[in-house]
């Protein structure tokens, strides 16, 4: 298993801004929990903030709500059936760690368990809940990031409804096009 | 061109939810503008909702409130390049529709412009602007949706920061593994 490095929290667009599917994890009154989503936004650099529907219906709603935390984990491609597999079981039902052979690490500044076997890992706690009774709406503030070192971005997972996932497909690199906006934080 | 079929405002999850660059146009006192945007989140099936970062400074967020509409193009991969110089240049300055070649077309529901070298658009109305002075977060409501017919979802574009994007790659269906969602609204 590859060791991760720690990653400024200001940068965390580029895992999220592509759109992967995300795996959250959670804590609460000694139990663990794990969700397949894929409803989220960036919404700011500085303080790193991400937007999230987690619908109430979800075992990892209160779990979260309660402990006021979580952690977003990116899978890889090759993590796809284990994806399909926590996005259609019931965490009240399991203990999807030892249902679906994932490994829980101990989180920094959380108390909900990072999996291991994925490619970057954002440690999160809740910063907005106004949102939450009318739109399951929750906004995270990311307050320490992990990530595999990598050379160009892993593959991940992106939903398209009715159970088809693509990949990540053809890189371009248009940075000479970004007359207006290189160098600056944005970027 | 190949003529656009309405499609059902309750599946744009289809077109979004993999994370797509997406182009935003508008209209307000005679005027059009597009932005690049790549901060959005489906929020909800029915009614259609979509949450969208559109920062203040850009030239649109001004028509886009006062207007109380626009519209969310999706351009496919090969308009990279327009999508690059819209998203680095200042809708103060220029038309974007005429600078770049764009062919305005007439929306249903809304004064917005369709951009009609797009692949799916999306009419929006404002929905909720509760979170648009402290995150710049819009909510918008869908209320008509147009997309070229497709066998299979075109590659569309994603952003990770520093003028990287990557296509859509492989395709894997795994809707066998949908043990709990298949057949609902929400598969």
């Amino acid at each position: 298993m590859i060791t991760k490095r720690d990653y400024p929290t200001q940068n965390i667009r580029r895992l999220l801004e592509p759109g992967p599917v995300v795996l959250v994890s959670s804590a609460h009154k000694g139990r663990t929990n794990i969700m397949t989503m894929g409803w989220h936004t960036v919404l700011e650099f500085t303080p790193s903030l991400v937007g999230c529907v987690i619908a109430s219906s979800n075992h990892s709603f209160d779990m979260i709500r309660k402990s006021g935390e979580c952690v977003i984990n990116i899978p890889t491609a090759d993590m796809v059936d284990t994806v399909v597999k926590i996005g259609n079981s019931d965490g009240g039902d399991i203990d999807k760690f030892d249902a679906f052979g994932l490994t829980p690490s101990k989180a920094a500044k959380v108390k909900a368990p990072l999996l291991r076997e994925c490619f970057a890992n954002l440690e999160c706690k809740i910063h907005d809940t106004r949102m939450v009774n009318k739109y399951n709406f929750f906004i995270f503030k990311v307050v320490k990031a992990h990530v595999m070192p990598f050379r160009k971005f892993p593959q991940t997972l992106h939903y398209h409804g009715q159970g088809i996932f693509t990949t990540d497909g053809r890189r371009m690199d248009k940075s000479r096009g970004f007359t207006k906006w290189k160098g600056s934080p944005t970027f």
